[in-house]
């Protein structure tokens, strides 16, 4: 795992935020690879969950909301985790934390015996909306983004159009104040998510629940997880939410243990009764066929953008064999992003940084790509080290503008450039005329 | 503007945040086809601004951040409004919201000349991270995305390589504890921001703040805003930061006045330097062809997303006159979104409902076409209202399904389908095989 680290901090994929002031712990900033890997992964949840379905619309809600969102949602009394002070070394710690030994509980910081009893601390983070600081201006930050789609349900059903089943999609931000964020980014303070609150009759919800499960393994094969390293947990009754009939959670093979990448969870139709107790306003779904009324069940597949990301990078890690400059057997370190998900799509070399023909060849390349997708332009070093660079950071391919491009000794591979793969390290020589559609349809 | 946001309720652009509960002030919901406009404006400016250029790279930093950078940007000391209270009616006001006559202040809202002192309002939500509420866990919102940008610029230099000028680009949402919201989603709490810090040489400040000032213009004619409606207005030293040489604004004539969307600032190098000067980390640039080591001085282009969706709206709201089914002349609501802009770009109709051909080819069709675009699929109503409904959201092109696609009454229509443009409404026949090249290179 520090390998990892220490590639996303050298290469400019995740760096600690604040780090000039030595970080805040748990809050992380993406640098200029990251936020390409990123939004790489939410377009295309975006595009798979709402572009290419009928039944799917989307929305996006603010993270500050009315504080009765959370009392309804049963956050603000529950949503918390049990801690425990050491008396001895201040420690806050979680309460499964502590250790204990024949019933004798110990501090694991300082081995102290003298520790307060266990109480919850509510894992939401507090604020003020508006001039006084009072009970009546209170509120949170939102610790999920599923409330604001049931608040917007009956908006969004009335200016949908829809029928049952239907979905409402969202990507945004959340926040927890965890008693302890660890993992690098797997359990950070602030993250993001993408949720889909899958809305359908109650006769339907455990189908809807085996549907979406199933869909979902797909969704991260489809980004380059293997299906070896992912695992559907159905997660047993006394670990669920009480109002939930069916959870599976959707986990990954980190280096740090196997840990969950998202839960698609049946929630039956909780949600929306409680928000339409609370709110007064019916939620209520009418069927123009059989005239009936009722509260729709949801089933919720919920997945975590920052750790996706995370799996994203060690499942690309790996290290191989390829030759040098001299031909001579090195390690290469080469992240095999899938191409949809690579930061940078294609680079684009001059041979030669002071043969100006060669050179502005490659930098028409880069402009004849660059509004379809991220290029990169390098001309510095000899070609098997800027070939090095990119697959560090996982560029699935690279172009060279050689003096073959100009037709110089065969006529015939005149306006061609040598497109190089990167896990085959395979190159092969493509009309420049044929390249944008090439690299199009390679990274569909 | 009541029509704009009446308009923008019922479709689903824009709904009040956590409604059932009565909203929350300054807090607005994006619904399906407002989430929709907004994703293809930051798309947009990302490409423009990032991938279109070499010399800017992108970040995404956390909300959430060390309490120490908001003292050395300055605004924990200074992000204040001068707030006033009334004693009798409890209104809080903004000190300049206050009427004033002959020297004597009366409050707006009841008439009373009772009123509390001027005192400044820090406009930055507080909140604490980790276990404890104290001083040393308190810390705000963001209310810029710019200062992570300042923070991260070392780490940045070192992994992108790039020298000057570069810029860094970032797209996010901030905070501000707005006294008073008003102008619909204009003046906001929670707002996104797309932002550019453009680092360049002291001796070419002035000369990067113009560059960027006619970039910015550019752009938001390249989303379809008309440039009769944008102004640029220098800022007299008097309004400025006290840092800044020089700062545009760009307006735009809102319904409810000309109003900033945007603010290009040259910023010195007050940033970089208040943060090397408090984290005692070296922020310097070092030249390696003159061998000079400095803090860079930087230009801000600073846009508004969601005011920036505001001006999309309002600049493409029109109403004119249409025939209606039988061909009498009624007036058509219609949103003249740029193709780039619309939310959807494509609706896909079959002249019939109950021809199970038409169906089937327009379902084809829709398969075609939604992996490149956010296409939506109409059966329901007389193919007149379709367009209307169509026209009211934006989208446009429409295409049609009918007996002429199977090639009924001429062979040569057969595979080809009516495509209507929303603004002249003209209709021409294409060929399905054409369509999605077609409607891609209209849309780009």
């Amino acid at each position: 795992m520090e390998k990892i680290v220490s590639l996303c901090k050298r290469r400019g994929f995740i760096f600690q935020s604040s780090e000039i002031y030595g970080g805040l712990n748990g809050l992380w900033d993406y640098g200029p690879l990251g936020v390409e890997l990123k939004r790489n992964l939410k377009n295309y949840w975006w595009r798979a969950m709402v572009h290419e379905r009928d039944d799917v619309v989307g929305m996006d809600g603010s993270i500050l909301t009315n504080r009765a969102v959370w009392k309804a949602s049963g956050h603000e009394d529950t949503f918390s985790d049990p801690m425990v002070d050491c008396r001895v070394c201040k420690a806050r710690l979680r309460a499964d934390q502590v250790i204990e030994k024949k019933g004798v509980r110990q501090c694991p910081n300082c081995g102290s015996k003298d520790l307060t009893d266990s109480r919850p601390f509510n894992l939401m983070f507090k604020t003020y909306v508006g001039a006084t600081e009072d009970e009546s201006s209170l509120t949170y930050l939102r610790p999920e983004t599923a409330q604001s789609i049931f608040t917007q349900f009956k908006n969004i059903l009335e200016v949908s159009r829809k029928k049952l089943p239907f979905g409402i999609a969202q990507i945004g931000k959340a926040f927890r104040n965890e008693i302890n964020p660890r993992n690098f980014t797997f359990r950070s303070r602030e993250f993001e998510q993408m949720e889909l609150e899958y809305f359908c009759r109650a006769e339907e919800g455990m189908k809807w629940l085996d549907y979406w499960l199933e869909e979902r393994l797909k969704f991260y094969q489809n980004i380059g997880i293997s299906r070896e390293k992912l695992h559907a947990r159905e997660v047993p009754e006394n670990e669920r939410a009480f109002y939930s009939k069916g959870t599976h959670d959707i986990e990954y093979d980190f280096p740090f243990g196997r840990q969950e990448l998202e839960g698609v969870a049946y929630r039956t139709d909780y949600d929306l009764s409680q928000h339409q107790k609370a709110s007064g306003k019916s939620l209520e779904y009418f069927d123009e066929e059989t005239k009936q009324k009722f509260i729709p069940h949801v089933v919720e597949p919920s997945a975590g953008v920052d750790r996706t990301v995370l799996a994203l990078i060690c499942s690309a890690y790996a290290e191989d064999q390829a030759p040098d400059e001299k031909g001579k057997m090195e390690t290469r370190v080469v992240l095999r992003f899938h191409p949809r998900m690579a930061p940078i799509k294609c680079a684009v070399f001059p041979l030669l940084r002071n043969k100006e023909p060669l050179v502005a060849k490659a930098k028409q390349i880069v402009d004849l790509l660059r509004s379809h997708m991220s290029v990169f332009y390098d001309e510095s070093g000899a070609i098997g080290r800027r070939y090095r660079r990119q697959d560090e950071i996982g560029t699935p391919f690279c172009v060279t503008v050689d003096f073959e491009t100009f037709g110089e000794k065969q006529a015939q591979l005149r306006d061609t450039v040598t497109l190089r793969e990167r896990d085959s390290m395979k190159q092969e020589r493509v009309k420049i005329s044929d390249l944008l559609e090439l690299l199009l349809v390679r990274i569909a």
